[in-house]
């Protein structure tokens, strides 16, 4: 494509992203060619339901309830997907990439489940794919793997990438609500959806973190291998005790080089108050990346909602308008259809620290036979924090923090520790995530 | 150029950044031409003296000190200013350009300067400059602009893009040091230049938002009408009294869109420590970017230093090697060289809430005088902060910020206030920065 040609786009599903980003290329439209040096045409808006889209003041010329129409109109060259889901999603842009579109899109999903496959059809359909929306709404960090850091050997990449999960944490910390108290408020808000399981178990969390890992690591990710678990249990408990030690609880995204492998997981874990992933409040979301030649960078903004997300969708529209979306999706070698398997570790054999939270019988002896299997199973103990306490029913809680261990002997000592008849109920065990060493030299 | 090419590069300065470069482009190669996909060959260091180079390890075949040598050989494509500086500098990425090479620099001072010029240059010989490297080191803070942010009318920017001034800034917040005794330590730490003008005045951070402002708003920046001040006369009184009212002081470069014009400006200002920005210590810088559609993004990392910087660098060799930048040079309309002029706003005509420190007789009707001077010039009061003080022979410290003003007025208020013979000595006047109003709407 040339300053002379007009790129033409179809939006497929106009809600909250689709219309948003229909809002952009109509309302916006001179500010986007200006800025991006050539003209983008919304063509088309696909969808069954039109009520949103005439709420938003689009033409109806621009409606068409069939996708085949628009796959055969060769003005169109991209097909934005924001219809979501593993569905129809995926049929729509298979099609899409069989007819020669482009495809954008924001599903983070379907990417994180058939990524590579799609990758392969794209590639074998000589078009691409671009999807900066679909990890951290308008924050570009998909562009800053692919392009900014890409002389990089990347480390690590510790990301908050779910705006409901983090907004409830903020509440449950700054104003000591329960989870439930929280994530009524958060619905309430319009902040977490009336069934909030993917985002609050975590598993929206895993999507995000399978695509930037596969591009950061230039690995095929297995995402149904990475152990995701959400807020959903977290007791305020754990918040305060982490307060007392230092640390901040975040639903954490986690991405690691370990050796030869790739440790991936999803879990609330502590952070320290003084690392710049604890200051992230409210529903933004910020990923941090640890590259050998730039140590730390840190990623920042609002991870959902319809404009931000409509930025990066946009965004990608006009990249692949310049012709640089395709000649990265042919050139640069990070693409997971093209990429050697990841070695997943298993969480077991994941090395870190970890925070215990034991309830005991307040007895004497009790710590020693705690410390003891600890010790049993090569444990360090670093630091202990048992309050006076007059609620001994349903015990007392004595607060562990760990050396770095494997998390299969913290897992082991903890059945061991369960079973004694001074245990009240089972172990809290969350990871800490102290801050990732900067290397700065060479790979 | 194809993946069957081998882009050639030569690196022009051999010091802290172009060793950093060379190593990576040398030690690092295999990781390198792995991610970015084509082969990116290192052909010449030139230099005038090849000490750091051979401590590096460099290969001395590959030493020139013949510029000319290297802009005829027809294997190199690309040619990395990396000796800093307006004058030298300036001279070879001239040749360079007329060479037909493609520049790629991290040389805020020269850009901030001569952008336009060089750009223009650069276009009328088919070839185009990158510079990654001359804006907050390892964040791909112009990757950001020119890409992913591309969708939006930015509205303001905000950044703390100079790690000297922010270390010792960190430094006299939490160590309660005075300037002097901040630099020194700065200095002992390899943190601050043995001459710190240049940073310490703010004329670094000013470098930057010229170009940063530039790509933003797509105009042309006169670098010489940004009024910049810095942290050298800056009192650990100001820190103190930030503290108490909730704000944290840090040098922030600015470029803000007021009506059709915009503010440009450096200097130490308040920052309410709930923004992202007041989070950021030590060495590190940060780029607070604010978009009508994504609201508030910041990106976040070392500013400065061999490794992070060099990490910049070679992301603009591959991405010309790619060919992306050259297609971003010929299309995108932000480019300074086919930019109108920027509407720059002189400091008077400001608009933004002040931060007012009067020394003051402790006698009765003084604040009653200085209250009527700024009511006379419509500035509000917005709060009062006058401590009991056992040192009255130098004066009281009356704090006062204020609501929104123009800082003209402010400065003619200030005027008046400092002729009351109650007035000991030059009242400090500081920018307050509130949270940038976030839009998310249609531009």
């Amino acid at each position: 494509m040339t300053q002379d040609q007009i790129t033409g786009v179809a939006i497929v599903g106009c809600g909250t992203v689709g219309g948003a980003a229909a809002t952009i290329l109509t309302r916006d439209a001179e500010l986007v060619s200006k800025r991006c040096g050539t003209r983008i045409d919304l063509r088309y808006i696909v969808d069954v339901d039109f009520t949103c889209a005439e709420q938003l003041g689009m033409d109806a010329s621009l409606f068409c309830e069939d996708l085949d129409e628009v796959l055969n109109d060769d003005s169109v060259q991209i097909v934005a997907e924001l219809v979501g889901g593993t569905t129809i999603a995926k049929t729509i842009i298979e099609k899409a990439l069989n007819a020669g579109k482009h495809v954008v899109t924001a599903n983070k999903a379907l990417l994180a489940h058939h990524g590579a496959e799609l990758w392969a059809l794209a590639r074998s359909n000589n078009v691409c794919i671009a999807f900066e929306g679909s990890c951290a709404g308008g924050v570009p960090i998909v562009g800053a793997l692919c392009q900014g850091l890409l002389a990089n050997r990347i480390d690590a990449i510790f990301g908050i990438v779910n705006g409901t999960c983090n907004y409830i944490l903020s509440e449950m910390t700054t104003r000591g609500q329960s989870y439930s108290e929280a994530l009524t408020q958060a619905q309430a808000d319009g902040l977490a959806e009336a069934d909030p399981t993917l985002d609050v178990a975590g598993i929206d969390s895993a999507h995000k973190i399978a695509i930037l890992a596969a591009l950061a690591f230039g690995r095929k990710i297995d995402f149904d291998a990475i152990p995701a678990s959400g807020i959903d249990s977290l007791d305020t408990m754990e918040i305060r005790f982490g307060q007392e030690l230092g640390y901040v609880v975040k639903l954490l995204a986690i991405a690691q080089r370990q050796g030869d492998g790739l440790s991936l997981r999803v879990r609330p874990a502590f952070i320290s108050k003084e690392h710049p992933l604890a200051w992230v409040s409210g529903p933004f979301n910020a990923v941090s990346v640890y590259g050998h030649a730039t140590g730390h960078t840190m990623y920042y903004g609002r991870g959902a909602g319809g404009l931000p997300t409509a930025s990066a969708v946009v965004a990608d529209i006009t990249a692949i308008a310049l012709g640089t979306a395709q000649r990265q999706s042919e050139m640069i070698g990070i693409w997971p259809d093209q990429a050697p398997e990841a070695n997943q570790l298993a969480i077991e054999a994941v090395r870190g620290r970890y925070y215990l939270r034991v309830m005991a019988d307040d007895r004497p002896g009790v710590l020693a036979r705690v410390a003891d299997i600890l010790a049993e199973y090569d444990i360090s103990i670093c630091s202990v924090l048992q309050h006076e306490s007059p609620h001994a029913d349903a015990g007392v809680p004595v607060v562990i923090t760990t050396y770095e261990a494997t998390e299969g002997d913290v897992l082991s000592a903890l059945r061991k520790i369960d079973a004694l008849d001074v245990i009240k109920s089972k172990t809290t065990c969350m990871g800490i995530v102290d801050e990732h060493e900067e290397w700065l030299q060479p790979a």
